[in-house]
């Protein structure tokens, strides 16, 4: 698929998905909302992507979907519908990739958007991003895995104050309860998300994998299951070139190089 | 039913009980465990009223069960099974009712009076207001949703604090572990109540419950079932009156005029 | 069971568990996988228990499994299984223990170190105590219930964060994120774990223990569930004698003598 709506590269190991429809706030129109799964998908799978990277071009990371597309006439329950798959599918991809996940977000990120800034294993907020559910204003609850993420990350109460009040978190806030891992200054904002790319990339990939989705599952999991999950995943796992490195590393001065294998 | 432990009241799309046994520390008898449950279903299903509110009259909010009532001899399970269905009636009755609930909470809040002070999708905590679990102390676990609510809001470590360690938590605190949406002045409190019931009956009330919905079932969910839910419900609010008239005044300088249809 | 790794002695009504290989950094070997859970068998079931202490001797409270007695060369799973089992059956047994658990924390608690030192319903921990994830060093994920509890204490986010960045978390933080309830000073650590082991042991131990089974499963129980949990929990306990004692003591000055039935 030749991508209009996004860019995606990949480099030295790390799969990167760029909004790129600044003119319109990287708005969720139709097209996005095919390409957007389209390569979180192909990332996935790749095997030679070690860790997927999500941000934006322009000066909003997404402000959700495009409502210039809508009618608000009560014929726009099909194409709602069609975006929500797609943007669904991505999130959905995102989160059970067997790999970690990074996002940096600038701007805002609103609606829609408020999802996709907040699904990675660790997200970095510039210090000008600003998170918002946004939905209310325009009669609408939450989608985009929002109401999964926010109670999980910030607490059932915070999560009810985001959206029964509805005002902007700042980067600074954000990281404070819990939407961002890191709020880093603006300017830094493209090196820094690299850097935690290129490092997540280089490390225990499929360790880290089985991690993310151990705690993805866990607050619905009742104690024995995940014990008995954890003890798969991580029997599975001694047996890969990267617990052998690991191992071998184990009291030396030498750091393990990690294969993801 | 005339009620003789609580007042009921609506006025302008806001239902508001109120406990009514001040001189009792608004504890939970037998009548009051009948009254509540009937009185939140008849705010649930009255689509005149479009949030509802809820507080007490006196200096406590509610000290839980009325202990006077119990003789301690062994012979009162029925009884504290009968008050317990009535509170879980009611407390269940406030979370899925098609609208928005707002708790205000001045005094003690303990025991079978925790539960409904922290069921809110808003709570406001008067300065003087004391939140206690308080069982314990009569050799009791926690009722009411207590144990529901408490590891969702404030984390399974602080709820354990609350529980096993049973100190008092104020209004200040609170508000900063989750407890409460907010602490307010004690001669405020009617009056922020009253503004907050106003402003969200006058809000998209159809997508603020659909939201609360979500959020409420969203840590036993798994991803792709949030998902999906969350993909059904936006799509059916598109057909509304107020994602009509969201989307009207978007990108405009008037507010949109919700009917909650 | 003579025990060779552990020790394990009841006092005064406290079951006290004492990790003692300090100079093996109290990791995990075969035989410590076996004792523990067969200490942990003895104490819940031992009616004259009615609270359990956990903590180490030496400088750590434990660095997880022992490398020393893993190849890396792909011939560990089994070992890695029986461990992890014994270490999951020890977990599971605490956490559904008829009593509360207590953990005192010094040093470093490390890959399958910290899932137990974390599992007790209140959990102190020395100024010196370290919390990391530290798996991803050696290509490994999580176990010893580590993804289960990390989560449900400090949110999915801070969870992301240890797992992902995986640095060490001192006490004062553990405590101000929720890993560890209180942080003390490094020479208290054995009086304050006595201390609120015997104020647990002296309680009404099974209040606690419905308690606490019903914060344990809250995260993936619908609100109705648990509420009827909640109910039968505590009609249950009105037929005990530590509801007598709470209800006789009610509005005196005197402080109930729970017996724990």
């Amino acid at each position: 698929m030749a991508y209009e709506t996004i860019d995606c590269t990949v480099t030295e190991g790390v799969g990167t998905i760029t909004l790129d429809r600044p003119e319109a706030y990287n708005t969720l129109n139709d097209r996005m909302a095919e390409e957007l799964p389209e390569a979180a998908r192909a990332l996935a799978s790749d095997d030679g992507v070690r860790a997927i990277a999500l941000t934006a071009n322009g000066d909003a990371f997404s402000a959700g979907a495009d409502l210039g597309a809508l009618s608000g006439d009560g014929s726009d329950e099909a194409r709602i519908r069609r975006i929500a798959a797609g943007l669904h599918e991505f999130v959905g991809q995102l989160v059970r990739a067997p790999k970690p996940v990074v996002t940096g977000v600038d701007g805002v990120a609103a609606g829609g958007g408020l999802g996709p800034a907040i699904c990675g294993d660790i997200v970095l907020a510039a210090e000008s991003a600003r998170f918002e559910f946004a939905y209310p204003r325009m009669g609408l609850c939450g989608d985009g895995g929002s109401t999964y993420f926010l109670p999980r990350l910030v607490g059932l109460r915070r999560a009810q104050e985001l959206v029964f009040r509805d005002e902007p978190v700042g980067a600074e806030e954000a990281a404070e309860i819990g939407l961002a891992t890191e709020a880093v200054p603006d300017g830094d904002l493209g090196d820094r998300l690299a850097e935690e790319a290129a490092r997540l990339a280089a490390g225990p990939t499929r360790a880290y994998a089985a991690a993310g989705r151990l705690l993805a599952g866990s607050f619905g999991t009742p104690l024995e299951t995940q014990l008995a999950d954890e003890a798969d995943e991580i029997a599975e796992l001694t047996n890969t070139t990267d617990f052998a490195r690991g191992h071998a590393a184990f009291g030396t001065d030498e750091s393990p190089e990690f294969a993801g294998e």
